[in-house]
C-alpha cells in the first residue's frame, strides 16, 4: 500500500473454505484497536481470512482507532465476499499513530487476485525490525500446518510485538483448537523474552478449516506445541541486534511456575545477556539471576549449572572449569544454559537472546515521529 | 592491599564509642559470605566498625568463603581492639573467586594510624565500575549523618551491588534505627533500577554512636529518607554506562504497591531507557510498560502521562505535542517521567538510568577470571 518505501506492508492469508478458529492476545492493559477488536471476532470461533499491515499498530489512537480497525476488516470482507465478523485484523509499527486507512482500504482491493501458496510472501508483509521473513511448516497425518510470525523487539508476550498465525487443513473444532493453542503458547511464545517488554499488540491465532479430514488429536497437539517452540526459537534467534539464541533449560524445580520464573530471570538478566555477549564465563552471574526469585524455593547447596553441556556450578559454588573451553562454548551461535535445582522434579525452558549494543542503537534511533 | 594496580580496594569505617547499629541486606537467594555473617553480628545492635574489600565479592564461595569473611573481622577487630561481633564485613566484586584474606590480613594492619575525616577516602576504596566515588552528609539538630556508597551495575537492590553505609553521632536505640532505615530503604534504594539485577552483595547499614546526643526522631527519619532518596539517585546517574538519570513518579495508583510496580516497570523498561537515550518522545513505549503490570489496577481511559513537564498522553491516548520541545526536554540530564493513574491516590517514585552502548560494552566486556 507504499507505507514502505521497498518493503510490503500489507498481507492478507486467507481460507477457503472458512476456518475454525482460536486466538490469544496480549494481557497489557494498553492494548491495541485490533486486539479489542479481534477478541470480539474471535467469539465467534470461525475465520474466513487475517489482515494484517506492519509500520503502524493503531495502539493509543481512542475511538477513531477503533472504527479504522472496523474499516479495514469491512474492507477486507468486501474483497473476498464474506462479513466482518470472518476477519481478524493485525497491525504492528508504531503505537500512537493514526492508520493511514485510506491507504489500506485501497491496498486491499484487487489483493485477492495476487494470493499466494508461499507462507514467506505474507510473512514478509508484516516485518518490522525484524531481519528475515519467519515461517514454517509441519506434517500431521495427512494434515499441514503453517506457522507465519514477526517479532523481534517489545517482546516478552504474555499470552504473545509479536504476531503468529498458524493455518492448518486439519478438522479441529474451535474449542479443541483454543485449548491446544493455550497449551503450546504457554511453554513456547510465554517463554520468549527478548527484552522483557511485552506488546500491545501480540496475537497468536490459528486456523483449522478441514480441508485434510480429522487428524490424531495428541498428534496434532504435540506438533502444534513444537512448531511454537521453534518459532519462538526462531524469534529469539531474530532479536534486535541478537547475535545468540539464548535457551535456559530449568529441572529440579518445585513447580512448573517456579521452574519458568527461575528460567525466565536467567533469559531476562541483562548482566547474564551481555555475558553470553562478551562470551565471559562469569557464573556468578548465573547464580545471582536464580537467586533473585526471591519467592522460589532454592537451595544454594544444591544448585548445579552448566553452559552448553560443560558443569560451571556444584552446589552453588562456581566449579574450577576450564576457562577457555567454556570460553570457547559461550561462541556457540547457540547458547544453552541449564540450572538444576535438586529440590523437585519440575522443569521449563525460557528462550531468549544476548544484548548487544546493536539492540541500544536500534532502538535508541527508533524514529517514533 | 595491592589488589588494584592504581586505585584503593580496602576500606574501614571506624565509630569511636561503639555505635547502636541497624543493617539490611540482599534477598537473593546466593547470598555472600559476609552478608551471612552481617546477619548474624547485626542481631546484637552494636558496631565498632564497617571494614569492605573490593575486586571480589567472596560469594559462592563455600565454607571456606565463610572463614575467610570470620577472619577478616577478627583481623579489623585485633586492629582497633575490639570483638569480632562488633565488626560488620562487606566485599564487592566479582562473584565465585575466593577472597585473598591473607592479603587483607596484612592490608588491616596499622590502618587505624591512617584513619582519615573524609567520607569519599573510604567510599573510594569500594568502587567497583562506580565512575566517582559516593559520600553525602546532612545536618539534624546538632547532629550529622553521612552516607558513603557505592554502585553502578547489578542493581535492583531488594533490601539494597551497591553497598551503603550511614553513619550519624545522634543517639538513637537500634530497634529505632531498624524502623528507620526499612522505612527509607524502601521508598529509595529500593526503588532503584541499573539494570533489574539484584546482587548478592547488597547491604545497606546505619551506625549511630550518639556523641551529638538525643535529635527529634521524626526530624532525623525525614532526613535519613531523603539522603537515601539522594544517594539512590547518584547511584542512578552513576549506573555502568548511563547519560541520564530517570526518575519515575506515579500518582493516582490503587495503593503503594501497584504505584511501587508500575514505576519500577516504567524506570526498568529496555524500551522506555532506549528512548531516553535517543531522546525520541516514543510515547507508545510508556503505555506498554505502564500496561505490562498484568495485576494492577489501570484504566487505559484515565491515564495521562509527562516527560520533563510536556504532557504527552491523556486518556490513554498520544497527544499531538510538540515534537521539538519534547526531543529537547528528553536532552537534559534528568529525565522526569510522570503518570497520572487516575484510579486512587497512591503514589511512588523509582529511580534509574538509561540504556546504552556503555553498559553492553562495560559488561560484555567485564573479566571474571
Amino acid at each position: 500500500m507504499g507505507l514502505k518505501p521497498e518493503a510490503r506492508d500489507l498481507t492478507l492469508f486467507v481460507s477457503d473454505p472458512e476456518a475454525a478458529a482460536a486466538a490469544v492476545f496480549t494481557r497489557n492493559h494498553f492494548p491495541g484497536a485490533p486486539v479489542i477488536l479481534g477478541r470480539e471476532v474471535i467469539r465467534g470461533g470461525r475465520l474466513r481470512a487475517v489482515i494484517a499491515n506492519s509500520k503502524v499498530s493503531n495502539v493509543a489512537t481512542g475511538a477513531r482507532g477503533g472504527e479504522n480497525a472496523r474499516r479495514m476488516a469491512a474492507a477486507c470482507a468486501a474483497e473476498l465476499g464474506t462479513t466482518a465478523d470472518r476477519v481478524l485484523v493485525s497491525s504492528t509499527g508504531v503505537i500512537g499513530v493514526q492508520l493511514p486507512v485510506e491507504r489500506i482500504e485501497a491496498g486491499v482491493r484487487g489483493m485477492r487476485a495476487d494470493l499466494q501458496d508461499d507462507p514467506l510472501v505474507g510473512a514478509e508483509g508484516i516485518m518490522t525490525t525484524d531481519t528475515h521473513p519467519k515461517a514454517l511448516s509441519a506434517s500431521v497425518g495427512d494434515a499441514t500446518i503453517t506457522w507465519v510470525a514477526k517479532g523481534s523487539g517489545m517482546i516478552e508476550p504474555n499470552m504473545a510485538t509479536m504476531l503468529c498465525y498458524v493455518f492448518t487443513d486439519a478438522a479441529l473444532e474451535p474449542a479443541t483448537l483454543d485449548r491446544m493453542l493455550r497449551a503450546a503458547v504457554g511453554s513456547s511464545f510465554n517463554m520468549l523474552s527478548v527484552d522483557t517488554d511485552t506488546s500491545t499488540s501480540d496475537t497468536c491465532a490459528i486456523l483449522a478449516n478441514g480441508l485434510a479430514g480429522r487428524v490424531d488429536d495428541a498428534a496434532f497437539a504435540a506438533a502444534l506445541a513444537a512448531g511454537c517452540v521453534r518459532m519462538a526459537e526462531i524469534m529469539g534467534r531474530d532479536g534486535e541486534g541478537a547475535e545468540h539464541l539464548v535457551r535456559v533449560t530449568v529441572r529440579g524445580a518445585l513447580d512448573v511456575g517456579e521452574a519458568r520464573q527461575v528460567a525466565k530471570s536467567v533469559v531476562n538478566s541483562p548482566l547474564v545477556k551481555t555475558m553470553v555477549h562478551g562470551a565471559d564465563p562469569n557464573v556468578g552471574r548465573l547464580l545471582m539471576a536464580i537467586g533473585k526469585c526471591f519467592e522460589c524455593r532454592i537451595d544454594p547447596a544444591r544448585t548445579d549449572a552448566w553452559i552448553n553441556g560443560c558443569q560451571v556450578v556444584r552446589g552453588g559454588e562456581r566449579l574450577d572449569f576450564d576457562d577457555a573451553s567454556v570460553r570457547e562454548a559461550l561462541r556457540a551461535e547457540v547458547v544453552d544454559l541449564e540450572v538444576a535445582l535438586g529440590v523437585g522434579d519440575a522443569g521449563a525452558v525460557a528462550y531468549g537472546c544476548d544484548l548487544t549494543e546493536g539492540y541500544i542503537r536500534e532502538n535508541a534511533s527508533y524514529y517514533s515521529s
